[in-house]
């Protein structure tokens, strides 16, 4: 299921703030100079240029409507549906300067959620048939976390924490900090609301065991494991928390993976690396 | 030559917002829950786990910077530095809260804006004795112009306009709505100042011709041309204009462009889809 | 044990803003008007004039330190402190201006703070002895729910959820649209991540059992049930879930409520209703 | 007279930030995961819980229409009205996303400020037929003076000065550094303009008494008052000027100082502790 | 006497958006790309290239201050000085960057509000030995009404009110629209609170004949009168209550309306039309 | 040709600012208790009171749409017309606290900006028939750049660069920190990509024809020649670089400037002290 598209109130103003950033002071001078006042309107289409899934159409129409409200829009192939090379996403109508002027970042937005969702797909398509998800990080673009968040759940991902603040993860220094895991939980656990997980980062299965035993964590990061550690992982965990497997997982390993039995699958590259996706802006004739 | 760094009055709000996405409404839940408030000074090392070029260790910096004023840096390699895996960066003690609470913030900012600088340095490497710079787009980040901008630099390119606002790039709309490249470039020359300059986008060798008889453009931008055709492009322009060569330009292909006698190579993929460099932050003991 | 003080990155801007809502387009202009430029530094101290627990201690110093960078501050009493009538909790010694213009924005933090902090710690008193812990809801000041949620910590509570969206809150509408308890729960556990919980309210012990049965959901709101009632949901759960009471709730029912072995009592008054703390600043000689 | 509402330029970028702050990173999690998209709009009802005074209407609806720009609303007691229990105070129709998004905030402020408005008219009841106006003071929420100023008017009664640039009120202090009260009278009234007025606080009938001799002051604000006091003092004072009682007057002392013939009484506990009145949303249904 | 300056807190926002408005997205291109970055510090000196008042020195050091904290100041004529030509107002040593990079924005604001100082005092030199004071209105620039009216407080003149929400100020239409001037001052009077002074525009003297009848005026605006008018206007009023000349007021004719007796003479030319004072900065060497 | 208006998204947030900077933190107490609340809506009329050319039209009729989202508004002039005394510009017609709270924001965008572009066409006009056009600095009014360097364009100039960092203008200072012209245009065009432009400063005839030797300038300012020099440098320049001619142009001496045959003069009057354009708020009746 495609997730609810974000609202406005949250997409409008990072929309604003990065046509701001292209206008500068004196917005786009080459059509300012140029194009004649009673030019006519000019219609123009969102066509992927390779394939992947789209995500992050809302922002781009966004721009388009924020230089011209008056835009006529079609939508042809909503957030979450996967194209093909040579697919028309949604066509724009509207005042030459209005759609030359957004047409960067309309794309620079699309382009980015869209390879995200692509990339996120691609390794939910791998584990189907698993028990597996496939998780984000908070390695993500300063300014676009939300939006980035979006296109993993788009993707058919689910999101890991948004922030150091709504879930607590317990790692290597905070462990020491307090002198070992049970103390750590232990004060996680009184520390928090009823409302937040506590997950605890492990790099052996003795540590696994050590969670286990102390209790009170939902869920277990296995930090860098090979698949045969991870497996050993499921056995011992016996579904008493939530195991996460993270580290450089790759579309080629993410299978191989999955079929540990872990219940999630994290990756950092969709958001730091993932390619954007080619779409580009044709005019008509 | 390295650039000079950017103003911290730049820097640092970008740095701030970041830092604020992330620690949410009530901060790190987890280090505050767990850390004592006694707990010693915590030291960390930025270090590379695999090779590239560092960009973007001011902003890093800020980051811990922002969240423990008394933090003490030391700075082992500075922004234009070619690092290996294993080298380290720059140094880090401050408080535990300090320090694990901004780590993320600082790796995604550093990450990549060295992604950036590595990539694009890649690309200026093997352009190394022609004639050719390599430029950047506006295929960039929402809300990170500014920095990716310097990334660029910092690999050794050269920025292309900034957004905008601050040259002319005339493209086929611009040209249709006024009836072709002489009303084009002629409006264009009469609407801006004597420090903005023009550049013409063809996509033949026709339109080149054109633009040189016209005169008045200072660049035109070769669009998916072919290697010969842009040989043919330098030959007619002769010198008279900077000549941009602009398409899929890749770190196999750059080569055989630059040496077609191009003056300027551009790349969007250096922004929107260059891999994070992978930087980590090592603690002591 | 007193939760840490929010970092200086999230309360400085609140402060800040607070200062210039009070400074307006003139500033002070008693104090510009009537005091002469060399007028010596002014000494004052923060002091109870009702007993309570002190909160927002270091919000209230921020306003000192924005308007006069080098008043020296002491601290007598920290943030978790329990006063009584009289009790100095800080002395401030500064320029005369900055201390007069920043003595009502301080106190303004300062006292509403202390209220929330001064009423959640009467609850978290009424239940000592008893499983139940004191939680907020999300009827908060807007503008200041980062603080107003760290004074419900500064008091022994803990924090409801942070806002709509750090962890589901099934309510009679979410069901209704969807059909019935189970689809709620279904849906909503296929929609969120592994670190975000899921509690249900319900109005009924029968809606509480089906609850169960469905199974998935983290904890229970029991929305206005009587002590009777929320004693046979605990029996009902036997620890299967966590039980939140909610509804209203009041120093004298708490412990009434805390007796039926509830895990979790929520108030909306403790933010919405509870009286400021009356602190006053006295001024030397 | 209800006083004029706020404009929508000052009202709604403080509806949109409260909106903001409880959306956080992702929005309403739990209606995207559970309400389908073809959801049926939902209609519910704003009713009064307590008996009290309505003010910030325009603030409540705001929320919902910044959600749901399309949301119908239907006003059935505008700000100033006076309810009873079950009293149904506008309705609103919407997108069930927006309708259950908005809630909260809505009645966040719209509680707070009929809070505010329902304590307010409370002491302007109880001193009617006496010539007293009630006040407010600058004891009042970070953030939302604006706000919370105008449901003191709705409340009927008069805001005192909005911030330390818009009167002069000469304090102990400032008395104390320029060595008397006529030269701090002479120093206000030289050093601002003819549109600003001047109140010099008094903790004596004495000061009162040279207060006038002096001249120049608009209002005196008589501190701390017993009302024997007060009635000498509008003997002392004869017409001559203003007179304020401040203190703590609450809803059973306000009738006794009303009663002494001050001009202004005014209250810091109408915005630092009145309780919110109690407004919930009904659903139909 | 010199007014205090305008506290940091508010000058600084004000310095540092001019600052990022003159750096836009790349900072000072030309510094960056020529100065070396061990290139020696450089010193320079705000000097005065025509006889004026100095204002605003404050906010020009702190865009030195901005860019270079180390930045060395020295002040040699604080605001409020009379300079001649040639005089030096203050000297700075920083970084080159720094005090190359800040030059114009610090010039920018301190020639302006030199400017309007200067064409203050000159107005309040003419009208010395009267009883007339002069005062500022509200055609100012907008984003700078706060400088700007700290500027006619350095000139010696008086602020006329800050907004429309300080004082209230009664026009044709107001009185038109509640037929006539007794129930517009009757309102006024009604609906404000006993801090703010209620000034009444007229056109004629039969009008303010009306509004000493009525009573409850504090000021009169006289428009565009007469010297004869105002002269009959200040007779009639005796002293009831203060009367401002408003209209198109110079250094030539103010002597004249002064002499007539009125107590306020504004203009707003100070603010829109007065011209900058030429201030220079001088490089050593 | 006069330019294209602004996009909104650039006027719209200045225009609101200055609203809210006017508005305070109550709004137009007057109006809102004098004007009852169905008072008939009002008409107005912009209206020129001296000649001059119209410009900041838009940003003008924004104020008043901001208060009153439905007010009809007729456009007469456009800006770029050049306007006699009592010329009508536009109406409006809304409430009437719309209509009377805007118009003070109005009138200062409006006269400011038509000043400018007024100040900008005499000079335009005194050169017509010359090569010359005329361009601005970058002495402009913090915050209000974008606007001004539109109302220059309006009056028929030519702006310069928009900040530090659209085009190089190299000093004094940058020239002596690295020891003279040549390396300092050479290091400048290392350093910045192709689409910037260069200029150089020179005070002397010796040091354009250094400069046209070293070559890779653009352009050159002649600093404070006389017009005796500015010829010879015609002369001497041949047409291989633009020249700006920059000093203490005034219109009387514009002429003159403009017969040497240089190619820009440039005016740093124009912003910092022409006056406002004289228009005024005129209502029916």
């Amino acid at each position: 299921m495609t997730p609810p598209e974000l609202p406005a109130i949250i997409v409008e103003p990072i929309v604003r703030a990065a046509l701001l950033e292209d206008l500068g002071r004196a917005g786009d001078i080459t059509t300012d100079a140029i194009v004649p006042q009673d030019a006519p309107p000019l219609a123009a289409t969102l066509a992927a240029r390779k394939p992947g899934r789209i995500a992050g159409l809302g922002a781009a129409l966004t721009a388009f409507r924020l230089l011209d409200p008056d835009v006529r829009v079609e939508v042809f192939r909503v957030d979450g549906s996967d194209v093909v090379r040579g697919d028309a996403i949604a066509s724009v109508t509207g005042t030459m300067r209005g759609v030359l002027s957004a047409e960067r970042t309309a794309l620079n937005l699309l382009c980015r959620l869209s390879g995200i969702a692509t990339a996120t797909y691609a390794l939910v398509a791998a584990v189907r048939g698993t028990r597996a998800t496939i998780a984000c990080t908070r390695k993500m673009t300063p300014g676009l976390r939300t939006l980035e968040k979006y296109a993993i759940r788009v993707g058919g991902g689910l999101n890991h924490r948004f922030g150091l603040d709504d879930a607590v993860l317990i790692k290597d220094n905070h462990i020491a900090a307090v002198g070992g895991i049970r103390p750590a939980i232990e004060r996680a656990r009184a520390g928090v609301g009823h409302l937040v997980k506590i997950e605890i980062e492990v790099d052996t299965l003795e540590q696994l065991r050590e969670v286990l035993e102390v209790g009170g964590a939902d869920a277990v990061l296995l930090d860098n494991m090979s698949p045969a550690q991870m497996r050993e992982a499921v056995a011992i965990a016996g579904g008493r928390v939530v195991l996460e497997a993270s580290g450089s997982v790759t579309a080629q390993t993410v299978a191989e993976v999955a079929a540990t039995g872990v219940d999630v699958i994290s990756s950092g590259w969709l958001t730091h690396s993932a390619p954007a996706l080619d779409i580009g802006l044709d005019f008509a004739g």
